[in-house]
């Protein structure tokens, strides 16, 4: 298997000679020094020097309309957020062994914008081990070692984490505790009853063939958006009645809010909020400090007591003083600049404007998202068969405008649109103009 | 079991009456907030509102000498590293699936100090990440499953590393493929040639008890100083025999170097330097990036091919660009300041110092040391047992002197003291003057 195929939009080192003789240098140094796992995006990589907002700049004053990185999720560089981080980092960096204002402060922030009964927070680094820590918890909070996720599910990339991560490939086995689902028929359904009793159906059978197996279930974990599934943001609700099953198999039902979480989804704050249930662990990460390494596991007092009094856990960079401050100053953006509100308005401009799009090419359909994260399938407009090089072509195609996005789902054919969060109604004209242009040149 | 048994030197939040009224709402409100599992440190925690270089500064003003913290291993907020992270925060911060110069740079600088062979890094952020990592690659590179580790060891929080970290206790499993070996015994045997033999004897050991039960060995890993299974500096060199055993049985050597490493020994740059081998892959953390959230495997290229050419893997946080910025500075204090000399000559002070209180009271033992990482067992003089008690009791008398040092070891009775690295001669005397005067209290 070549690396392309594990990551359709990779870079092929093999075609380096393609670039300039600069970007030469740097992707030979790359190959030097650097880990082969460590791909860069594209046919043609992004060299990049600087950014802000929704741009990011290469080293001859080029811009790249970023609709890709949900990670500077108040935009790239936000003066805020940086100042906060050069404030913190001359004052304290501490761990929480020692006793200090700013992580309380933060705490308490964020779990009010949490649904009644999330009343504890934990801090990590990394999305991954927030779900590594989640997993742990729901683990020794029942008892029970099952878990259950959709089909092509990311979670993350701890040993533990990628064995309940689907979407890594063939190459990494899931574990033999691990049971999938196929991935929710949601948007295509329409209906939220039919979906949520799909679903349903879907957990009740996971759960009886783990326990023929003679095992028990701990967790249901599930992206909030089904982000690696293809997105699935409709029909909000079809969730809701998955907690009671997996609570009867004595599981815990655990939201990941990697990617749905902080306003993402313009509609809530956390995208189970979308579905009208209160989860008992939530996991979050990547725009949680605008850049800095920061996560966090939010859950149910009950469940972390006994892990708390049995188990010896520190994490030494978790929520350390320069992080939450870049979080703290992330959330404060976040709230006064009403990116939440932009995310909804931006991004309904966005999905009707796929949908416009999507009624004049054939081979552009499901046009759907949820506030700024967007999506539609590339497929064979005679067989409906799903089309891997097509969605390439699609990207690298803005990737030559200089628009930036990538790919997402099990046959990787579908457009994953993904702006940071100040992305504006004039930014989203020139994305959906020069997407238009790209999908006329492939017809 | 409680708390104060999982971690000794832990605050017990029943005891917060006897705090000052404003640390009683802070521990009240940390109560309330964060999961159980997040501890403070000492009988009566300490609060921190600044840091500078070796010292930490409470909200009233009154100064702490650090003598624990290896974190911000080229001292509190060194004005450099601020500097550069405050730089690169409001430019660029970046991920590595663009072309940035920042992480080649780094990159390229940082392998220069490891020994020849080890020639590719990745990044991840924080130690638990790399050593999880380190882990699957060996694995994958190996075909093997089983994992050696020294029978206190500690090397992080994942699920999966939780497996192989015997020091979390009890509580937590060790996994099915894990076979400990007993901590090296080297500093109470002396000589070298003896200690190396008595160690590859328990690596073969293991190894042997590893293919009676069916598997095959994928890893030896181990901290090279040995800190959680209470310090083993001496005899330098001891490990360097064990490589071929773990070699000739399909395994890698994986060096710890998350307390070891950044030239906390004084002697060298990497605790594996110090025993003359080169390993396998290497693991790195704490110190990095002077407390932002850093980590990395350094690896022989080899063992990188199949993993980088079947495993699809990205670690979002993982070698962007500010925390780079941070590690990059780091380094360049660490050089420029020249710590690692810093690190010999004061940890030759603080070591005949720890020595000479040895002499004067019988209750303390063992003084040893490597660069700036030092440690003591506390004993009962009659029996020669160890007495955690005592240990306690010199910690938090040093505290209570406003002095940071805690415990370590299987018995928690040994004294871990671990200054960021420009601890100067003054801050020596001053530590061990009052650390003379905490042990003629107990006396």
């Amino acid at each position: 298997m070549s690396p392309i195929n594990l990551m359709p939009n990779a870079f092929d080192p093999n075609s380096a000679e393609e670039l300039s003789p600069a970007l030469r240098t740097m992707v030979a140094r790359r190959q030097e020094v650097l880990g082969p796992s460590m791909k860069l995006f594209y046919r043609k990589p992004v060299e990049v020097a600087r950014a802000s907002g929704v741009h990011l700049y290469d080293s001859e004053g080029n811009s790249y309309l970023d609709a890709y990185n949900n990670v500077p999720s108040v935009g790239h560089c936000h003066p805020r957020v940086v100042e906060a981080i050069a404030n913190q980092a001359a004052v304290l960096n501490s761990n929480t062994r020692y006793l200090t204002s700013q992580v309380l402060d933060y705490s308490e922030r964020i779990l009010a914008t949490h649904s009644e009964g999330l009343d504890k927070i934990m801090y990590a680094c990394s999305g991954s081990e927030a779900n590594d820590l989640a997993l742990r918890i729901a683990r020794y909070a029942t008892g029970n070692d099952a878990v259950i996720v959709t089909s092509n599910a990311y979670h993350g990339i701890t040993a533990t984490v990628a064995e309940f991560s689907p979407s890594l490939g063939k190459n990494v086995p899931l574990g033999l505790r691990t049971v999938t689902i196929p991935a929710p028929e949601g948007v295509s359904i329409g209906d939220v009853t039919e979906a949520a009793n799909r679903f349903a159906a879907d957990v009740e059978a996971a759960v009886a063939q783990i326990e023929r197996h003679g095992m028990r279930l701990a967790a249901l974990i599930v992206d909030t958006l089904f982000a690696s599934d293809g997105l699935v943001p409709e029909p909000a609700g079809f969730l809701a009645p998955s907690i009671d099953i997996v609570h009867r198999a004595g599981g815990l039902f655990i939201a990941d809010e990697v990617q749905a979480g902080f306003a993402r989804s313009g509609d809530e704050m956390w995208g189970y909020q979308r579905h009208g249930l209160t989860p008992d662990l939530v996991t979050m990460g990547k725009p949680m400090g605008n850049g800095l390494p920061i996560s966090a596991v939010v859950a149910r007092a009950e469940h972390l007591v006994q892990f708390g009094r049995d188990i010896r856990y520190f994490n030494t960079f978790a929520g350390n003083s320069v992080c939450i401050a870049a979080a703290t100053a992330t959330l404060d953006v976040l709230e006064q600049e009403g990116l939440q509100q932009n995310a909804q308005t931006v991004g309904k401009q966005m999905r009707e404007g796929l949908a416009e799009l999507s009624r004049r090419y054939a081979f552009l359909v499901q046009p759907r998202g949820a506030g700024l994260f967007l999506a539609a399938d590339l497929i064979d407009p005679e067989t409906g068969a799903p089309d891997e090089a097509a969605a390439l072509a699609v990207v690298n195609g803005l990737r030559d405008r200089r628009i930036l996005v990538s790919t997402s789902g099990t046959d990787e054919n579908i457009l994953k649109v993904r702006p940071p969060l100040p992305f504006s109604a004039a930014n989203a004209e020139v994305f959906l103009t020069e997407l238009d242009e790209v999908l006329h040149e492939l017809r």
